[in-house]
């Protein structure tokens, strides 16, 4: 069943429950990229564009038009998609492309983005969990590509000193790395999300430059929670609510 | 002129403020790794020996009694570590080895050691500062060894399964990483040493595993002030003033 959703930046969006809902992390990640004067952005994956719409959001409040591309493989959430693009009047703004990660240098051709967002999969395929529905299996699990397959096309869609931000789990830092840099995307941004202060980080923001020089800026961690359970400031900020 | 210092572990350290004086980076790294029953353990780069003098303490503390070894390029810290060993009666538990860290498995061995700390130095001989003395560089900046340098001697000189753990600035991370893989001596954990609880990591503890599986585990960050200013309880706990 279709749901309507308040994005709290001027915008909604549609989403379907039965079939996967975006989380904190796809808004986590739609504000870690530096927006910057004409970007050409793309978001690899999409699902019900979450990321394409806040990122267009946070472009307006800085003045910026910055033309977005999302990029689905199912036709479900692409065409879903489509409908909450027409809901906030951003067809001239947002395009939704059907097709998958793994030919988006094809689709695009190389060199074709400034900036490229990624809300991967995180868990290697014989990781994913048994009796999930195909479409969440898809979102969650590295079925239809892998993060090595991610990195590859992002790197190959980027113009020079352009930036791939992705967001993922901390126990694949090592893997992001070195795929990153063997397809000559430098790391040169960090930052883990922790829980709470004191705990462990169960998600990582990580930027690349598109033939940077080697120089890794790690970030205050971001916190979710203060101690009492109530958000944190930047959380508050994040989602429109301070 | 040489200094006694109250390690507050039940023993002291002799050291030289006119020629280094080691840092809370030492006494965060010899807190760091997880001491076993039968470990051989090796300080590469040992200075004045804080290192071994505190992971003595701590294996004690255990009920372990432990082999150590430090590794000392300079004849003048090897000399005052000798010391300080004598001071605290440990000439059966600690030995002080002369020698390049470049040529570590030459000098021990290939798999001579369960556990190797290093404090390396964290510049690159090109960001040096212009006029340090000497023997200021060389504990500083990479005059004698690279990182390269010291991975590779690590990997060399533990046994399979063995544990690398090492202290450096964030902004290598990247590198460190890489190396460590060149390797086989796969990044397991990591932590991140920040000042203050919302301020930029300064400091990175990463441990490695000799022919280990690829699964990091990235740890609570470590954090040193309070917001007011006060030691946080972990790092009371580390200096043994809690």
């Amino acid at each position: 069943m279709l749901r309507k959703d308040d994005l709290q930046n001027g915008y909604h969006i549609f989403q379907d429950p039965d079939y996967f809902c975006f989380g904190v992390d796809a808004v986590l990640l739609a504000h870690f990229p530096k927006l910057k004067k004409g970007d050409r952005i793309l978001d690899m994956g999409t699902g019900f564009a979450p990321i394409p719409l806040i990122l267009h959001a946070e472009a307006k409040k800085r003045g910026l038009d910055l033309p977005l591309t999302g990029l689905e493989i199912q036709e479900y959430p692409a065409q879903i998609a489509e409908e909450s693009v027409v809901l906030n009047h951003l067809e001239d703004a947002i395009d939704i492309v059907r097709g998958d990660i793994k030919e988006a240098a094809k689709i695009f051709g190389a060199a074709s983005f400034s900036l490229i967002t990624c809300n991967p999969p995180y868990m290697a395929a014989a990781d994913g969990l048994v009796g999930e529905s195909e479409q969440r299996a898809i979102a969650r699990t590295e079925v239809k590509c892998t993060l090595a397959d991610v990195i590859r096309e992002a790197a190959k869609c980027l113009v020079p000193g352009g930036r791939f931000a992705m967001i993922h789990r901390p126990f694949r830092l090592v893997e992001i790395f070195e795929e990153m840099r063997k397809n000559r995307l430098e790391p040169k941004r960090l930052r883990l999300i922790c829980p709470y202060p004191d705990a462990e980080p169960t998600m990582v923001l990580v930027e690349g430059v598109r033939g940077g020089k080697p120089y890794l800026v790690t970030e205050p961690p971001l916190i979710i929670y203060q101690k009492d359970g109530s958000y944190t400031k930047e959380l508050l900020h994040i989602y429109g609510r301070d």
